[in-house]
C-alpha cells in the first residue's frame, strides 16, 4: 500500500492566481475525501496578505473540522509559525505541516530566516505541539536544488533531515520545490538518506516542472519509498519558472502506482471528478496527461 | 550515443488539425535538422484525400533534397504501398518507412488490409527498394495496445517484428501508437524482444498520451534500447483520446537523455527554437513540460 498526501488544496491552490470561494474549496476537500485520499493538506495558516488564497483558512478549517472530520481522513494543515500553531490549535488540528530548506537564500527570500533560524521558529511550535498532542510533518524545500543556489549538497538533505527527526517531526517530506530533480540524483540522495533513516518515515514531494516527476518517483519506489505528496489535477504552479507545472498530479501518480500493481485506496473517477470541478472553478485546463485521456475517454 | 528519430514532421503534423504551408515546414525541417538532429522523417506518400496534412509531399520533399541534402542527416519517408513508393523514388528518396501492427482491427480500419495484407504490400515495396539501394525502416504499430483490442500479447509483436526482418528492414520501431504501455509492460516487452533480435536493431516508439511516456523510455534505456522515436515539441495528438497528447516530445527525450548522461548531439536552444517556429504556426501550446519551463526561463 502506497500513501499518498494530497497537497492540492494547499501547496496546489496557493500557486494558482484565482482566488476562489472558500464553498469550492471547501466542495473540493469533501470530493478528495470521497475519493478515498487518506490524507488532504486543507490550508496554511499563514498572514492573510503574505498569500491572499489561503486568507480562508480559519473558516474552511472549521467547515472541515465540522463536517468531514469523521471521514478517518487525516488534514494537516502547514504552520509558519508559533502564532499559525496557536490559531490552527484553537480550530481543532490534529495535524500539522512545519516547513524549511536545504538554502539559506531560499528561506531568507520566503520566510525571511536562514535555515537555522527556521529551526529556532519550528523548536518553539513543536514543543508546544507535543504537549498537545499534535502530529508534526516536516518538508525539506529545494532537497535538489535552489532556485537562487543551484544543485544543492546530499549533506545538506542529511543535515536537515536529521534536524527535523530530532525535533520530533513524524515523518519528513523531501521536496523538490522547483522541479529540477533527475532520476540519478533521485537514487542517489534516496540511497543517502535511507542510509541515516528509516525509509518508511520518508515521503517524496515532486513537481513535474519539467516533465521528470513520474520517473522521479518510479526510480523512489525502486528504492523503497512509499509515501508521495502530490496534487489533485496537478493544480498549482511555479513561481520560479512562469507558466510551467505545478505538483505533480495525483492522477498521474495513481496511475504510475496501479501499473506498477501497487495499492492506494484511490477511486479514480471520484478523484477525477474532484479535479474536474476544481478546475473548472479555477478555468484552466489541468496539466496531467492521464487526467486528459481519461476525461476524454472515460477509460484508464 | 543515443539515437533520436524525428517524427514531428510527419507523425506529428499528420495528427495537428492545421494543415501548414510547404514553407513553413520546410522552415521547421530546416531548424530540425540544424539543431544536431541526425534523422528527420519529412512526409507520407499517400493520397493526398486521405491525409490533408501530408498532401504537399513532392513539393516538400524536393525542396529538403535540394537544399538539405548535404547536411549528413537521413529524411526517411513513409510509404504505404507501391505507388507510394514508386513517387518517393522518383523524387531521390534514400530511406523510406514502412508500416504495419501487431492486431488486424487497427490495420483494417487504418489501412483497409489485415496485417497479412499489409505484409504483402510491403513485400512488394522491400523487393524494389532492394533493387534501388533504399533503405527500409519498419514501423510496428499497437504493440502494447490497440484502441480496438485492448493489451496486445507480445508473442503478436515478436511474430510481426521477426517477419519484418526477414522482409529486409534495417531497423524495426516498436510503437505504442496510442500510449498505453506501463513501464512494467515495456520491460517485459523489450526481454522478450532482445531474446530474439539484436537490441541494436530496435527502436522505441512512445505517445504520452497517459504521460508514462518518459519512465517507459528510462525502462527501456535500462534494457539497453538506444534508439527513440520523438516529436520536437510533442506535436501531435491521439486521435483515439480526443484532446491528448501525441509523441512523445523530443524536448523531454532530450531532457532525460541529458540528465543520465546520455548524448545526443542536439543543441536544446536551437531545437526548442524549432518548436517554439511551428508551435506559433500552429497558434498552441506545446505539451511539453520541459520544453515549457526552458522557454520561460532560458535555462535547462
Amino acid at each position: 500500500m502506497i500513501r499518498i498526501v494530497e497537497v492540492g488544496p494547499r501547496d496546489g491552490l496557493q500557486n494558482e492566481k484565482s482566488i476562489l470561494a472558500t464553498e469550492d474549496k471547501f466542495q473540493f476537500i469533501s470530493a478528495l475525501a470521497d475519493s478515498g485520499l487518506k490524507s488532504i493538506e486543507v490550508t496554511s495558516f499563514v498572514k492573510a496578505p503574505a498569500i491572499p488564497q489561503m486568507a480562508d483558512a480559519n473558516e474552511l478549517f472549521s467547515k472541515v473540522k465540522t463536517e468531514l472530520f469523521d471521514s478517518g481522513v487525516s488534514f494537516p494543515c502547514l504552520v509558519p509559525n508559533l502564532k499559525g500553531y496557536e490559531t490552527a490549535k484553537k480550530l481543532g488540528v490534529k495535524e500539522i505541516a512545519l516547513f524549511t530548506a536545504t538554502s539559506d537564500s531560499f528561506t531568507k527570500k520566503n520566510i525571511n530566516a536562514t535555515v537555522d533560524e527556521s529551526f529556532e521558529r519550528m523548536r518553539e511550535v513543536v514543543e508546544e505541539a507535543k504537549k498537545d498532542k499534535i502530529m508534526v510533518r516536516g518538508y525539506v524545500s529545494t532537497a535538489f536544488g535552489c532556485p537562487y543556489e543551484g544543485t544543492m549538497d546530499v549533506k545538506k538533505l542529511i543535515s536537515v533531515t536529521k534536524r527535523l527527526f530530532e525535533l520530533g517531526v513524524y515523518e519528513v517530506s523531501v521536496g523538490d520545490t522547483i522541479g529540477v530533480a533527475i532520476p540519478m540524483q533521485v537514487r542517489s540522495y534516496i540511497r543517502a538518506l535511507k542510509s541515516e533513516f528509516p525509509i518508511g518515515k520518508l515521503a517524496m514531494h515532486f513537481h513535474d516542472t519539467r516533465g521528470m516527476a513520474l520517473t522521479n518517483i518510479y526510480v523512489s519506489l525502486e528504492e523503497g519509498i512509499t509515501t508521495f505528496d502530490s496534487s489533485a489535477g496537478g493544480l498549482g504552479g511555479c513561481p520560479y519558472a512562469k507558466g510551467a507545472t505545478g505538483n505533480v498530479a495525483t492522477e498521474d501518480v495513481w496511475y504510475l502506482l496501479q501499473s506498477q500493481g501497487l495499492d492506494t485506496g484511490i477511486d479514480i473517477a471520484k478523484l477525477a471528478e474532484a479535479s474536474r470541478f476544481i478546475l473548472g472553478k479555477l478555468g484552466r485546463p489541468t496539466e496531467s496527461k492521464f487526467l486528459k485521456a481519461y476525461l476524454s475517454t472515460g477509460k484508464i
